[in-house]
């Protein structure tokens, strides 16, 4: 038994928070989108949250975990939703939020600290006329460096990809937890040792970026009568070199009936566009839409003040506010490749998988992705809806388990086993998650 | 007969050029480059050269034309490569270069004379953070209404494709050449009625164009020891969308032989890869060329002081470098569409056909274009080349005509034949040039 006092005690003058509630309430994520993750993910809790201001006294933690054996997991905003900073085993949350300086921005990169909030970082950043390549819809609150350990891309991704791709991520330095942890630093390719690893190789302490140019951005929301018209517009969008946008999200109907707030703009639940343009390319867009037989029913330039940000509809918002009016609801995440399957599904399916696609590039070529809304019923039934995706010859990453590898990746990464075996020899970084670990 | 000295008198305070030599000078452009159009254009001349400084006087231009039925081409820099602005039946040459007010430049859209130089209005733009979103390898020289009238695409093509890809052109004023000519404004779509049209069917005076945001751009030269990594490296750069180009130019060996200037880094003529990069993702480049056993052997900050510029050596600029040294080079345009196909004619050619790519964008996807240099022989085996291609299931954009639809457009456009039925209906200007004219 570890004595949290004692730990306490040896922590001195670094903040934790030791009141239950509140650790538990830091020990959660968004996993509960998930019907199968809750009774498995419910109950699990910290037994301490501990909160650096820097990377001293992340190391000085780091020491203390290694000398008490004691298991770690790291915690930006808790944005998450397969329970990726959901401690299994109890022991230590390590809550990021206040590791949050910006150590500089020059040249459109930028160096911070891994717990600074995005929406605070894009505030500095535009200063300079740039902003993040790409940001989650959770961006008002989520932290850079939960973002890259566990997110994978979002708004932004329809220009530059996902946050793996070579290029998106320069730098990081990483606390571990050796016998004698130390801080390494890891560059370029390097990085993807600890890119989406779900804080299980390593504590990120401070990341390095690259950032996009920005541009004024525009909400439009786009009506479709049919799906298919919305679907091919969708493609069409994205394939236009000519056009700059940085957000592409479709909505079959009656998806737009869970977006009260939206309700003036999309009286039906209709067909829906929901998409961030650049201001220069607002005229190409209407003819575009004209093209498509869509209609433009609401448009609002961000640089005025506004209630609505389109942006919190899209990517796993839409989920959220789908579970707002049906906690029934739960989702897919899949990579469709070509608009052909997407009809396929949707005929297929009808309402009980309703469309939702974010469009983003991979390896070049935009590519309709889908965080679809399921209606659930049983585990089973949810089982065989995603074998019916991949016998069709589309990718589930699935988000209805905790396992780094049975979400997005599928293999084991031999990359970050090894870097695991390495920095976390004790296998302390947030127990459970990582297969390859147990198997290995 | 008409008289010219009539219409000088009746120019009154417009520029003219009656000089027989200067007349020549500006009659002609780079049609050169291919031996078929030599014995065809040699010899074509206007009979005036007009040189307006504004609207008002090129509508005034545009009466006398009318008035005396008088042959009008106009011509920028005179950069293209197949007799665009050469007049075929005498006439006056229209010499836009002093058309070249910078109305306004504000929020990512600059709106300008035609006649104003590509470098200067980039000084410009560079100034608020922006630059073209595209720009041909002539830049130094070339006019913005020239490069929309006779040219299709260029360094920043990778990202934002072509010319004619709508969103890349908002806005154009035209003079028409009616019974009574007057000024028409084209917006978005509408402007595909004069784009790429070698102004055959209006005087475009102003065009309003949206930019791209400037990067701190770096010339990389990465040398290869055989052709096909050389091929796939561009292509890899092509689709790696966190890593941001403005150029990929691939050269086959012994392309780089004719880079007299460039010795230094490509001493054996070798397989080379000449990039424009941004800054911050040079490391990134490194580790791509890396993969692709490569190898760095120039790089140079453009922001700083430098005597060569890589983009000078890339898209038409290559056949003119070897055209220096062997006169008997010409060339091709092909859309090869896939990598593979563009090794097939490697293999299938060897020597005869030297392969140059530039990658760009086409509907969303990077595809690579040729440029490949001919050793000609006759016309009958320079036929039966494109004729191979074609066969195989390639695009070839013909350089050998001067024809507009048996160039890069193929088919009879019918918007711009209708466009020019009502602006030019006594087809006075740049006659001979659509076919479709003379069809109809």
């Amino acid at each position: 038994m570890i004595d949290y006092y004692t730990i306490i005690e040896e922590l001195k003058n670094i903040k934790t928070i030791e009141n239950v509630e509140e650790i538990k309430k830091l020990s959660q994520d968004y996993y509960y989108f998930s019907p199968i993750l809750i009774p498995i993910l419910q109950n699990k809790q910290a037994d301490l949250v501990v909160i650096p201001t820097n990377e001293e006294e992340v190391l000085k933690i780091a020491q203390i975990c290694i000398k008490y054996k004691i298991p770690l997991t790291i915690r930006g905003a808790g944005t998450g939703n397969y329970g990726q900073c959901i401690p299994l085993n109890g022991g230590i949350v390590l809550d990021m939020t206040e590791m949050k300086k910006i150590h500089w921005i020059k040249s459109g990169v930028a160096c911070v600290d891994a717990g600074i909030k995005i929406s605070l970082l894009e505030r500095e950043t535009k200063k300079q006329g740039w902003e993040l390549r790409m940001i989650p819809s959770t961006y008002k609150i989520a932290t850079l460096g939960g973002f890259i350990g566990g997110g994978s891309g979002g708004i932004g991704s329809i220009n530059y990809g996902q946050l793996r791709d070579r290029g998106n991520l320069n730098k990081v330095r990483v606390v571990t937890l050796e016998k004698e942890p130390r801080i390494i630093e890891l560059f370029g390719d390097e990085t993807q040792q600890v890119n989406h690893a779900y804080g299980t190789n390593g504590i990120i302490t401070q990341l390095e970026i690259p950032l996009a140019p920005a541009y004024n951005w525009v909400d439009v929301i786009v009506t479709f009568d049919n799906f298919i018209s919305a679907l091919k517009f969708g493609q069409a969008l994205a394939d236009s070199d000519g056009i700059t946008k940085k957000l592409i999200s479709i909505h079959a109907q009656p998806i737009a009936n869970y977006f009260i707030a939206l309700k003036s703009y999309l009286p039906n639940g209709e067909n829906c566009a929901l998409l961030s343009m650049a201001e220069i390319s607002l005229y190409p867009l209407q003819e575009l839409v004209k093209e498509y037989q869509g209609k433009i029913t609401y448009q609002q330039d961000l640089s005025k003040n506004s209630n609505i940000n389109l942006i919190e509809f899209t990517w796993n918002h839409t989920t959220f506010h789908a579970r707002n009016i049906d906690s029934n609801i739960t989702y897919l995440q899949t990579f469709f490749f070509t608009i052909d399957k997407v009809e396929k599904m949707y005929n297929y399916f009808g309402d009980e998988v309703m469309i939702h696609l974010e469009f983003l590039r991979v390896g070049g070529k935009a590519i309709p992705a889908g965080l679809q809304l399921v209606k659930f019923t049983t585990e089973k039934r949810l089982n065989e809806i995603i074998k019916y995706h991949e016998e069709n010859g589309m990718f589930i990453a699935n988000p209805h388990t905790y396992i780094l590898e049975d979400g997005g990746r599928k293999n084991i990464d031999i990359e970050q086993l090894n870097f695991k075996k390495k920095v976390d020899p004790y296998g302390l970084m947030n127990q459970g998650k990582m297969k390859a670990w147990k198997n290995n």
